[in-house]
């Protein structure tokens, strides 16, 4: 690269952006020759339903304690495909990026999305790049999408809630969402908060294999927390949740920052968290394979579906009271993910 | 819709994002019910190979003469994928919107769309909605992702052009890139000048049908224009490519704002127009193909490969002298898709 900040002629198709493609963003996401580069990936895939999905990524700030928009990106559409039940195979990688960017981040950030997907075992296949002038994007937009194969028949999916199901989740909860925010100029909290941005299509692979037809609805709780989702899966299955307040796990500086915020953990955002509504009888199982693995040490069964309704999420709090959890009303920590 | 304008509210996952995809979102793009909606969609997709692609759209302005950025994102992304002699499927729609954007806007797009993708005979099947704050984007960027399968064990492809090689246009170039410029606020142009922004993918499934492993390599000129796209050909087969001027087909009203703006049209963006290299006994075949389509009435045979090289590209001028072609240095028109 001759530059080192992005410049308007990167995005034009031209010489910069063969440039720009050749020497950093081809060889850092890819590896792929320049003889190969088409319009399109062409891949043979394992027989078995495709699972797609797209996800943007406008956290600002771009880096924060426990991952940057890279990862982040490259997780969070892994775990898209992962709640289908899917094993992620593909990505694509769209990046939006601001006239001034600085190119080292650019590198950073590109670094960090091949790491990811290597990690859960994916790879990037296909991409665009866009410059837009300054002041009209903030650094840096990246769209990843993917597709997957789901290699078994059962229906995985948010209408699929039962009258009895255990619900489940891999571990902490608000975790992303703070760390986003103690990254954010101006704001001291806790040092020791890290987003949890994880790849969970490993752990979902053993719960599928585990658990069979007894693993009935896989989500991850995003934007609008473990609430709003449980408050989406509820009106997707016509049923009745309810919350076992006592059992949601938090860790410490979450807790207490969300204190001092006046913020309830439970509509803050994780990127390295999924629930799992599972048959009656399949709940200490999915139990143990989440504790099996680094991403569900501190899994925990914090729920269940009491009825059937009109999508009802109500909370047990810890002194045996009810109350009714509805979606994040309004917006409560923007450009989250 | 309760607001006339898009809040950072409608980005939260919450409640009012809950409201911006059932009342606008989903039904203008998909039709899809609330019960239906997972974090990927999953598909039983015919047998082949996959094609799998993205591109994100960020054209200035969003509104032009011919189109605007939803047709003009549905169509490129359809064509990406019949570039590489797919039959384009399924869709996913990413956006990102700028806070304060008019719903009317947002909704004309998203119909336009759904009008684009139904023309081409595809599905927007999964989406994501993202809100920044305003300043922090430019009204809406949008990326289109999308598969499609390959029906056919042909390799079309821009490393496959082979010596004597004809090479086709489906039409007049330069037509989209100054139908945006016309659109920009200040530049008083031709009015009869409009996108060429159209879905490619039934004219290349007629092509694939009647010449099979006679067709080499497909592309579309977009960014960069024809000289640029030749280039990139050029180098990925390694063979020297040289075309011939007074064939190539230009719009009147395009060819004078050109000659105004001191552009030259083989430089310019096209949304609807695609190279075809075909063997040297097909060219006749395939111009008829093309000029049986309303996207094709204009096609023509401007130029061949005439030799092994190193990525050369040459044009022959109608005075008959040969002068060489580089790609797009610099940047000529930000932000034209």
């Amino acid at each position: 690269m001759k530059s080192d900040i992005i410049l308007l002629g990167h995005g034009s198709g031209g010489k910069l952006s063969h440039q720009l493609l050749d020497d950093l963003i081809v060889p850092t996401l890819s590896g792929l020759g320049l003889r190969d580069q088409n319009d399109s990936a062409v891949l043979t895939l394992p027989r078995g339903r495709l699972a797609f999905t797209t996800d943007s990524y406008v956290v600002d700030p771009i880096f924060f304690p426990g991952g940057n928009i890279g990862d982040l990106a490259v997780n969070g559409t892994v775990n898209d495909l992962a709640m289908a039940g899917a094993r992620p195979l593909s990505l694509s990688v769209g990046l939006i990026l601001e006239e001034g960017l600085a190119v080292p981040d650019l590198k950073s950030i590109l670094e960090s999305m091949r790491a990811a997907a290597e990690r859960a075992g994916v790879t990037i296949v296909t991409g665009d790049t866009k410059v837009v002038p300054r002041g009209k994007a903030d650094k840096i937009f990246i769209n990843v999408s993917g597709v997957g194969v789901l290699e078994h028949d059962y229906d995985i999916r948010g209408s699929g809630a039962l009258v009895g199901d255990r619900i489940l989740i891999n571990g902490t909860i608000g975790d992303h969402g703070m760390a986003v925010l103690a990254g954010r100029e101006g704001l001291e909290l806790e040092s020791d908060i890290r987003s949890d941005s994880a790849a969970l299509n490993h752990l979902v692979a053993d719960l599928v294999r585990e658990l069979g037809s007894g693993l009935h609805v896989l989500r991850d709780p995003t934007r609008g927390g473990v609430a709003t989702t449980l408050k989406e899966i509820a009106l997707q299955s016509q049923v009745e949740i309810t919350l076992n307040e006592p059992n949601l796990p938090v860790n410490e500086p979450v807790a207490g920052a969300c204190a001092i915020l006046g913020l309830d953990p439970l509509f803050v955002a994780n990127e390295g968290k999924l629930l799992a509504f599972v048959a009656p009888d399949a709940g200490d199982r999915a139990l143990e394979v989440m504790r099996n693995h680094p991403e569900g040490e501190k899994a925990a069964i914090i729920g269940e579906v009491t009825g059937e309704a009109d999508g009802r999420v109500r909370q047990r709090t810890a002194i045996g009271g009810l109350r009714a959890i509805e979606m994040l009303a309004g917006e409560q920590l923007p450009r989250i993910c």
